[in-house]
Parts: C-alpha cells; structure tokens; sequence
C-alpha cells in the first residue's frame, strides 16, 4: 500500500536500535483520518471472511483494530498486557516477549470476549518478530476460534516475523514492509 | 446521555471495591457502533470550541478519543503510562495516582505533539477522582495548549473528581453519571 510507504517517508524516523519511529501518525499522536483510510482498505481485503471480532494488544494497535472493526461492522477486543480490576474471572493468557520495549509480559483476555467459532482478525501497529501476532494465535487456539488473519500497519520485513508466519498459512496483510532502514534510508518490499 | 445508561444497566457489572465492569463494550471489548454513537454526541457538544486534537492517557480511553477526533476531524494524541523506546527525544510529563490500578505512574508524551495554543479536548472511559484528567492538564499547561474541556464515558459520581473539576470551571461532558452503585443496583444522577 504505497499511501503507508509515503506517510513513513515524509514522517518517519529511524532511530538507533532498529526503532522506527512514527508517533506523528501512528502511535503517540494519531492520524485518524489517515489512519481510517488503511482500515478501510484492510477491512475490504478481509471482507469475504465472514470476520466477527477484530483483535490487538494494548496499547498501540487499539486505533487500528477499532477502525477496523468500525469498517467491518463488528466488535474490537482489546488483550491486556497484565491483568487488572477490570480483568476478572476466568481468562485466556499468552506469554509474549515484546521487541519494542525489552520485556515479557502475560497478555490475558477475559474468556467472555473471545467465543468458540468467533472469526478473528488481529491487528497491530507493528508487525517485528511476530510475538504479539503468535501470543493472540495461542489466545485464539484456547478459545477455539479461528484466526482468519493478521493486518499490520508496519511490517518490519528484515525481523523475519511476517514471513514465518507466511510460510505457516497465516494470510498476513501489511499496510508497508520496511526491508531494510539505517541512516541511509529506508527501503520497502517490491 | 441516556444510551450510556441503559448499556450499563444492561451489560455491565459492579465488583467489590468499587469497580463497575463494563468489559463487554467499553475497554476489553470494544461496541465500536456503540461508541462511535457516543463520540459524535461527545464531537457535536464541543463542536463549537475550535478544538484542534483529542487527548487521552494510554490505554482504555483511545478507542473514545479515537472515534471522538474522527468525528471533529483532527488528530489524536495518546500520552504513554511509561517512556519507552518509542517516545523519544523531550517530554511533557505527569505524576499520576491510578484508582483502578491502585498504582502511581509517570504520564509522558513528546513535546511534538502538543503545541502551544492546540485547544484540547480530553477524553477517557473513567472519570473518578479525575486524576487522569488533572494529569492531563499539567501536560497542557507545561505546553501552552488549552484545555477545552473533558469528555468520560462514565464518571463515578460518588468519587468527586467531575463536581471538583466542575467547580474549577472545566467544562465536564460525562456520558453517565452514577451517583451510587452497590448490590442493590445502580443510581444514576438525573
């Protein structure tokens, strides 16, 4: 989708560590209408899957999911990275290790929001090694719901994560996949 | 709003410790229909105030802020609970008491994101002792920028934050109050 390869362009930034830096439209401050735009698109792309719930991780894939799921006419759920007052009873977990901030974390989702038979479409804001894309798989396999595949806004291609789970069957749809970046540029997949 | 209250009493559930549970709509599950019905009431109330973005404190109040600035047609600004790697360079920040996660954390968000003169409407799934909220204003006022006024899907009435923000002369939008909640049900204010 060259409109994501552009925005990254004229907004992005690449920081030392393999960080891509994009919180002028994606992820600190939020570009909606741009961003309802690359919703719209992947709704359409998923529009013949019968899709009943889109899925991400707080807290930086929420914009996406939901205006995806606006799109699609269903609802967003939101897997927690720790469990809270708001996360009670019986749940769904994952153990997810986390590219962007170095950590671990049990992602949990209460077992009410995610049914056996629901068709779910998981969203991100980044799509790196595939972590939190494998921990909502795990999430899904439990609640024996099927995964009908993954949108990512950025696919960082050179981290391997998106062809793994290509090669695996899961229809993985990125708005942009950066193959290459360092101070010379940055470099997209053909 | 009387929508907001006929969801709560249909969908949602009140926990010991002064929790209400509205997992099912609000901030686990998303009712994106739902809510996007709420945020274009939210829009069109401060539809004359020149607002130029949304602001809220990661993570249950984006997909409200998200729809809200999708309907006055401005960007959203999300403030992270942690610096991470993806929040750069200078910072506004805030010390922030949670009553939900009965902890204490750090607001941030990159000086790029709020300018001085922005008028901001802020926006959260909670309103309780408000200090979020008030968070969010120290942020505004280390920038320069206007605080417009708030929007809560649901503020707790009983614990004071909206009459006290009130009384200071902030304009308040609260899409329910509940004055009192307990096993006997909930109270609305009228």
């Amino acid at each position: 989708m060259k409109a994501m390869e552009e925005k990254i362009l004229r907004e992005g930034q690449v920081l030392p560590g393999g960080i891509l830096k994009v919180g002028s439209f994606l992820n600190q401050q939020i570009d909606v209408a741009f961003l309802a735009e690359c919703a719209a698109k992947a709704a359409a792309a998923f529009a013949d899957e019968g899709v009943t719930k889109v899925m991400t991780i707080e807290a930086s894939g929420i914009p996406l999911a939901v205006l995806i799921a606006q799109a699609l006419g269903v609802r967003a759920v939101v897997v927690k990275k720790h469990a809270s007052a708001n996360v009670s009873g019986a749940v769904y977990s994952a153990e997810i290790d986390s590219f962007t901030h170095g950590n671990h974390y049990t992602a949990v989702v209460s077992r009410d929001y995610i049914l056996p038979g629901d068709r779910v479409l998981m969203a991100d804001d980044f799509l790196a090694c595939g972590n939190a894309f494998r921990g909502m798989m795990e999430i899904l396999k439990q609640a024996g719901a099927v995964c009908v595949g993954c949108v990512a806004a950025i696919e960082k291609g050179f981290q391997g994560g998106g062809d793994s789970l290509r090669a695996e069957g899961v229809r993985v749809l990125s708005l942009a996949v950066v193959d290459r970046m360092d101070n010379a540029g940055i470099t997209f997949r053909a």
